[in-house]
């Protein structure tokens, strides 16, 4: 049922450093989000979808630790799994990786609750059980996470 | 009946730099939005009373000359002025002035049509006579510009 | 010694708006970052000073919490103090209050190592020892913190 | 000697909407940056070996049309070309295509020159003639310019 999920590849863009010569590190907040587009693409959940269906997924929470540098030009690969799911809330982690060192220079997580377009809560299990079931599959089964990695 | 427009001030930001230690060209873009939103204001035409009343007003043409560099830690002032303004179009212009050696660093225009919510143009004249009349007003007494200053 | 810490006054931009007509949640990030580097200006240590002498201040942990949307047109106020200073490792802590509602919309925290302009770790105490005695000063007199409101 | 260069595939991030529930124009700029970064790979140029050997080449004009929106979760391809290159100047100009009805949605250009670390201008036929050549194979002939599309 669950596929094993490609990770996200970015190659960084001039635009993105900073005076440090570096990549400045709120772009990797933008990193994770592209990474997440990407996850909810290939599990069937597309945002354009959740939100046309009236589905809002808006980041409550994040956080992140940079660990190694990364540079104009580097190309990272970023890895995003399900850590927490349980109707109402939804954690993601992420790993960025460097093609190059395969090191992990960055890691992440965001939290995510799901409004409807009134801004009000949605408990997806009843209201939307096709979404929750997705989900559901790609959070649940700790074990088989090694499925889950490129 | 035009008030003295105050120019508008912006301080260069860390995140606008990139690898060259200089901030990045997109940015100066995002600083005319700044610049216009704040003009818009002082003419009494804020963004959001537009948007509510059903306005949008995207940029259609965009241009920026960097004549010299503008580093973290510069203040700068930009003056907007409306060049040209017909009922149907809006052109703003926009200067971006170092604090610090009152030169010129970067000047641009910017090119405006009016649309409805629904995506269909709005002829001002007709459809929005008092906003119409803002930014005649403005627009039109070509003599009167240097009281467009800071 | 220690003077009183203005907070930091933002003006929500349009380009910070994203399609679900809240600000996008990097922004945050950055905002936290302008605060950040008014705060180091007020107790005497401009980046741009810092960096001339050599001392880069990165970011290597960051997390924030959105608590409430902000909205374009909207002003924020944010809150910086330094919640840990043990000379190797700094730790700022930022809370976005709306100007209209006085609630705190978002908080956040940056942690920050030292660096040399090579990339090596710098002990402040002992080759910064001025630098040292400013964060020294605003970060230990935990019973004073609220000397650092407006 | 001159290579077919393949156009560059930009996936739009939820990150580049405004409110207005379409791409900030802003941005546009951006993928500009992205298509040349990849355009002068592709020509053997790629801006990290450029800034290594002492070249850098700033944008000191730019421009933008904006005909058609584009939308979070499309695709564009943007096509490069040298329009001009006289050995201090170099001209490129891009289109931007959706994938999905293959119509030019943007239009641009950006000016650049070239400076020495020292922001020296260049004169790159002397001082640099390999890279020269480079430029003057993709710029000079105009009648072949079909081979430059995808």
């Amino acid at each position: 049922m669950r596929k094993r999920i490609r990770s996200y590849r970015h190659k960084v863009q001039y635009y993105e450093t900073d005076q440090m010569q570096l990549v400045h590190h709120s772009n990797y907040i933008r990193w994770f989000e592209e990474a997440r587009t990407d996850f909810m693409e290939q599990v069937g959940l597309p945002y354009q979808a959740m939100e046309e269906q009236g589905i809002l997924c808006p980041v409550i929470e994040m956080s992140a630790k940079y660990m190694r540098m990364v540079k104009f030009g580097d190309t990272v690969r970023i890895r995003s799994k399900i850590e927490v799911y349980n109707g109402i809330k939804l954690i993601l982690s992420y790993q960025v990786i460097s093609t190059e060192t395969k090191l992990i220079h960055c890691t992440g997580e965001s939290q995510h609750c799901f409004l409807s377009n009134k801004g009000k809560p949605i408990f997806l299990k009843k209201e939307q059980p096709a979404v929750h079931e997705i989900f559901a599959a790609y959070a649940r089964k700790k074990k088989e996470d090694k499925s889950n990695e490129n």
